[in-house]
């Protein structure tokens, strides 16, 4: 604020560092790594899709079949064989967890319903890039209750839930993932699904961008039918924005991952309860009267800070925003730097989306015992690779937790390796999955029923009314009942009966 | 969402009814009320402009001086008399008032020590219309230490506390304000602040609309001089869009209502304090283990509900917009109608913004001792008008405070008639008024510095920058420290070190 | 813990300094103090007698007439002069605020419903000694129509509802108080409840033990027919025990300060919300960030760190309690001796019932606007007599409110002159006086009704069943529906289907 | 209360109907069950002895072994064979283990040092019969390091921690126990502690009163030389205080089940956190907005419910009651019985300490999916056996979870069979452990050192200075700063300096 005339407000999206690197790293199809590490590999395809997930434990055990399902031959009941998948006859066992998601995801389910008369995505042909799990599956045959056609791939290399596939798979979709592909197998995946003979795919669903890098890159001309695509990470996303900017986009995009309800859930409301369950699951530990710094008050920071301060912790949060800054101080938390407090806390937890947040110097500084790891979007909010030096030991004491030990005798606990936490070591519930799932097939059926120049070739947030209706959608859950506004109050407010009901800037 | 097509995601602004009614009950100047009462009377001039304000009371007592402030001649202790309030000698108390209002308000305070090399408003020429208090004062004062000159008249018939206006006035501020003017003085005290010899403003500071409403209505040419519009109130804002959207609007304005820092204190923060207050001192009620239902649940109603959890009280919420449903439901409260719960509760509290929300049947069906008040933003949510049926007796029992007494005998406890209750029944934190004092102040300085271009004929956000700043200033109040972005990080996020941090989309 | 034999697990019961000291300054009746201010005079009688308090205040303006009541002549409509209050006339004024108090006090109007076919308190004599307001009127009128005869004098010079007196007056109660008694006054009163002809208590029900002691000192014969004590105040329960201690106790007494219901409400869950209620009402402050330091983590404590943390405060506990400490560590709160903190916190509130805790070396270091003030249970928690010096400027702001100020212009806000704050500065909810009411009730019935030999000369708790009672009397305010034990699982917990339900050391 | 003169104020203490039932099912040693399930020997030693413990799992892999340990020769290194655990070699993987308890266990370690110079167990012969964990080990070496000979065998035939107790052995302390004792097995263990040659023990430190048991069946003249017992559980409690009832308790004995420390953190802390672990390890449900009934508003619903409303869900409470009833309200909680509400919750948890609480006829009108636990004192709460009828379907879906499942497809989620949640699906933080065992040292220390007289063949509450002591030696912990009175205030206050700081009726 030197200068009275500066003037930044309009905010023009800023093009983070991280996402530019990130793009130059994309490597080409078929070079096959040869003896090189998981370590380097994933560096080449998207960070999310090497991301760990916990809740994405195969449940039935098949390490016993080595064969790649590459070289396998296999075909369904009805003589079907276009998928692959790790074993085609895990599938009953998958269709009975498709059977319990579905329970919880009553939003999709009476979307079905709804669709029994019309089908507002008939002739829709879908290719998706996905976890591969029973949440997903659900939403994948509400894609087909409602009129599409769907081709699937797996958006992440270990993420796959191989009877769930199967399951599609025995269903007749053309379902081409397993758990614990190669970097090569994830491109073919993605390939299987697009490169097909008298089958053209004119909507795409993303999550992370490597599906639509990889049309981009081999077959461009395929978006001269494509409608849309809807993007649901804040890697993809960013990347389509990047797209934009430089005039690449040739195809409206949704951007799902900004709409209210996810944010708020994902964030706020889920973190608020993974911190805990992380935190329990990992250490065991009590969390009355520990001291607790929380890096980053945003939704994920408030989440924590939230949940910790309710079960006795004392919660001291940092900040670089002032307006986050101020909301830490009237919910009650003493706003610090790191260091004031480094020395004297129990866990140090970061929600920054920032790198070297906790650098060494603070590691070094932190006391005996002091728990650490990461709520935020990236493994690089800790400085982990500063902890791997020769004077310090490393101790796996359980799964996803490491005691990291000084030369004097001080140990850390390092959790999840500074990945993310709730990703890691504690599980998403369903009923937030089904309000993503939810918002996605909505955010299909919009872009491919748009009229005629509703949509240009940019990025779109979801229009307010679609969130309106994903959350209502998930009302029955708790049992709540909305009230109407009456025609004279609809007048009065200046608004439609069905809504939206709030002005786009509001922020809830 | 019958038909899949609709999308009215762009919410382009509604016109609400009342606004449009409101516009169309905007009387003449001069047009003397004769023989009218105060509830007439007060149709005629904005909304605001009436609402009483308990902070508002008088500190020392003067009811025994019954001549108007137009009919004296008072002069200044410096000679001066180009102002009017209602008693000079009342100076020094006043000004007493303003130096504790001061200690107080560090944020403007330390505007006025950056000042002191650089004066970003010198050649400003200011005309205000705001409730004229100490913490006004405060502000007027920063604004001449910035190098401005300003002229100002109340925006509230009530809400001006002499002692102030005199202590301003001894300063040499022409204030032409008192408390108890009639509608008729209420706009002969904003025309002598602009209908001057050799001084013509070029900015305006409002709040409510009605200084904008009279210079359009009386001198529109004074508009080319002007560079810009600050305007603090929902109302007035709303006037603006209107002007804007009818292209009517010849300068740029600044809508500083919707700013993050104002909307989050004035409606969550300090709604969270002013229920539990307001409630108190009108009905020293226990909080614990009552009922109550909450209409609404924006900023304002998640101020309230929260609250009163946290007190012990068991609160419903009702509302129109499934996103806030989904929100009450995650925050623990159960999402009913109305009608479900009237019958059972012991409070019933209104944060809509709509009208009739409490009706007169839900009146009849509700038990004996129910308290029924509003915190919304305006006098119609609760059909008071309904009440005043012969075959119900009002009882005023304490200041604010009425029992209506149904035939059989049962009462219900109206609070404030339905106006305002933290209006009425709780004060303002000077804390609260401080942020709001600075973001004009700010705006302002940004409105008159700005490059030619920059601010077209239209209504703008504040720059989230300022909004940063203002929240940066209020900081130490707390004692709290903010972290700063290194060099790497802020490349990483592709952050300017010194924000703005987020998108304008963010929500906080 | 020096040596390991030591063991003083039996903790008998200590007599405090200040209780010792208290009962020798007791001075004679009708020893008129002459020229002697109130703070003197207020040292003669029990402290409890001359705490202001603040809901006492008179409704309607009598200040006109200063006779003494003493040397009035008055009849109430009946032709009854066997009273003696300020202005029999003011009785229908009274009788309606009994009328409101009524329909707060479920549980006393219970009781009377039950007493229409069995008068438990037939025969019985009870002369009081307790405030004077709408509520004791309650309680006294339940006593009567439980068959009871009443005479009955204040315990507090200043908190006589005058208009209350009169009505009970009317009523044929024989009252004897007014507000604003001199000392002298004040046992006068009590010996014209006691000292008349042709009756004789057979019950006491004191507040304080000025009655009990009165009887004493004056007619120590008369315990003869008395049947029982019942003495609500800390105060008077510490001076039985003295008694009984020094064998001189000669009737049972029953101490229902120390009933759970009676010290969960009072303590506790009243004190959660009168902080907040205090605070507000003094100061206008805003809760939120605010960092605050809270003396003391009994029940007082609890409440009031409860609720300010629930405001957004940042609260500190000091205790010297290693339970209660660690109680205040497991609840989220940072324990600290007072200096370690007493230069950054903007409020000090102490709660721990002993004296100089707050010390003028902590007075000095205070921040400028710090606010003191004082939750527990006397007057010397807070050193104020240290303040009286003459380099320190007192400067009265408010009813309530003083600012201390240092030479170098540093100001600390000392709220009631450092008396109890929820008694000076807010009020007390009905509800809470209903629960006491009720157990002095039960209580006086338990004691008139004992078979010879259940009660010794003794001071006693009471019954588990009674307390249970008089909580089950409450709960229908809530709406709240207990469960019964069938026979089978009573008979499981070995319990009375009807209870007690708990063993006598259970902590709730 | 139908009777004016009823009083059970003096609560004697009731001797529960399963108490009784239980001592009579007590067996005589060696008569061998043969082919006899786990469920009908799991009655004929004390219930504790065989609930399930999950953080008893064994840390090393041993199931090769199948040779009974009593069947094997083992010698530690030093040549020592006075043990019998199940692997001697898994010594140092032990020693581990109790080393990273040692961290977490300060209160102990803290007594070691105390004791270099004095040895208050100096000459102490303990046996103890507890569960034999890490923690226990740090318990066990601390008694030594205090001077005192240890035998050991544990508490439960599942809980051991077989390298832990390698550890020990290897040290030298004669410890019988290992994980999956038959019945036959866990007499013996306890055997071979009591019935030495030439070593007889002077002291008993029992978990569940078997030991306690086994002594006065086999070896009564044992207690000649035994100067008391200090027990742990609320099973054991209860037999010495029917032992003392029937006059057949014949040496002093401390129930350390009832300390204040022991009380809330066990109960109301650790509760608080464990349900929530509890409910998220078994079903990953998300909390917001769900409904829940807790019955049971003691220490563990009082846990139970302030967590889940902190997280979000709606909360009803049933009671017995009135005044847990009365705090319930006052806490925010909406008082019910089951009926009002099981047809709409989400979750329903008993805390009650009493039997079929939930009944088939509730499980009947639960609505699908509804989860079901306890989190109270035994498996009796809900009624489980009435669920193993043929028309239901049991599906375990994962450990610890069943689907229970009607005819018309309705399933309901039962957790642990309905046995405690937070022993079977969450796990205890050695915090709580530290607390525990650091009362049952003191006790020893206490009951060992007490001169003559001071304890009667009695059982006895843990002296408050005691308990004092062990909340004080926790709190660096919390790096927590008590105050201490300055001697004036103690005298003011009459209290010693060090404690006790509290009457004995206190509720904290």
């Amino acid at each position: 604020m030197e200068k009275w005339d500066g003037n930044e407000g309009t905010s023009a999206f800023h093009m983070p560092e991280w996402m530019i690197q990130f793009a130059d790293q994309k490597q080409e199809f078929n070079k096959r790594p040869t003896k090189i590490g998981r370590r380097s590999l994933s560096r080449s395809i998207s960070q999310s899709s090497t991301d760990s997930y916990s809740s994405a434990a195969s449940y039935t055990d098949s390490s016993d079949d080595e064969t790649s399902p590459r070289d396998k031959q296999q075909k369904n009941s009805k003589g079907n064989s276009d998928f692959c998948v790790k074993n085609i006859k895990q599938a009953e066992f998958g269709r009975r967890e498709i059977e319990i998601a579905e329970q919880e995801m009553p939003a999709l389910m009476a979307l079905r319903k709804r669709a029994q008369g019309e089908k507002p995505l008939a002739g829709a042909k879908i290719v998706g890039c996905t976890h591969i799990t029973a949440q997903t599956a659900v939403l994948m045959e509400t894609l087909g209750a409602l009129g599409a056609q769907c081709r699937w791939a797996a958006c992440n290399i270990y993420s796959t839930l191989n009877e769930v596939a199967a399951a599609l798979a025995e269903s007749g979709f053309p379902v081409f993932a397993w758990k614990g592909e190669s970097e090569d197998d994830f491109w073919w995946c993605i390939d299987r699904c697009v490169n097909v003979e008298g089958w053209q795919p004119n909507m795409i669903l993303d999550d992370g961008g490597d599906l639509t890098h990889w049309i981009y890159k081999k077959y461009p001309n395929m978006f001269k039918k494509i409608k849309g695509i809807v993007e649901e990470s804040v890697t993809g996303v960013h990347r389509l924005y990047q797209l934009s900017k430089a005039g690449k986009l040739c195809v409206p995009a949704m951007n799902v991952n900004d709409s209210v309800t996810k944010q708020k859930f994902d964030n706020l409301y889920c973190c608020r309860e993974s911190i805990l369950d992380g935190l329990k699951r990992t250490t065991d530990m009590m969390f009355g009267g520990k001291q607790v710094v929380v890096c980053g008050y945003g939704e994920v920071g408030k989440g924590c800070c939230a949940a910790l301060k309710a079960m006795g912790s004392i919660v001291y949060v940092t900040e670089i925003d002032p307006i986050c800054a101020l909301q830490a101080c009237m919910d009650g938390f003493r706003l610090v730097k790191l260091n004031e407090v480094i020395r004297q806390v129990d866990i140090v937890i970061t929600c920054t989306g920032n790198k070297n947040v906790v650098t060494r110097e603070h590691l070094d500084r932190m006391k005996n015992s002091c728990i650490v790891c990461n709520m935020g979007h990236s493994n690089t909010e800790i400085d982990v690779a500063s902890l791997r030096t020769p004077e310090l030991t490393w101790e796996r004491v359980r799964s996803q937790v490491d005691h990291v030990i000084w030369p004097d005798g001080k140990r850390i606990v390092l959790l999840a390796e500074g990945r993310l936490l709730n990703l890691s070591c504690s599980t998403v519930p369903t009923f937030v999955l089904s309000i993503t799932a939810t918002t996605q097939a909505l955010a299909l059926i919009e872009l491919y029923n748009a009229p005629e120049g509703r949509y240009k070739q940019d990025v779109y947030l979801l229009p307010k009314k679609m969130d309106e209706y994903v959350a209502s959608l998930h009302l029955p859950t708790f049992d709540a009942h909305l009230t109407e506004l009456t025609d004279e109050q609809a007048k009065y407010l200046g608004l439609n009966k069905n809504g939206p009901f709030k002005p786009n800037y509001y922020r809830y």
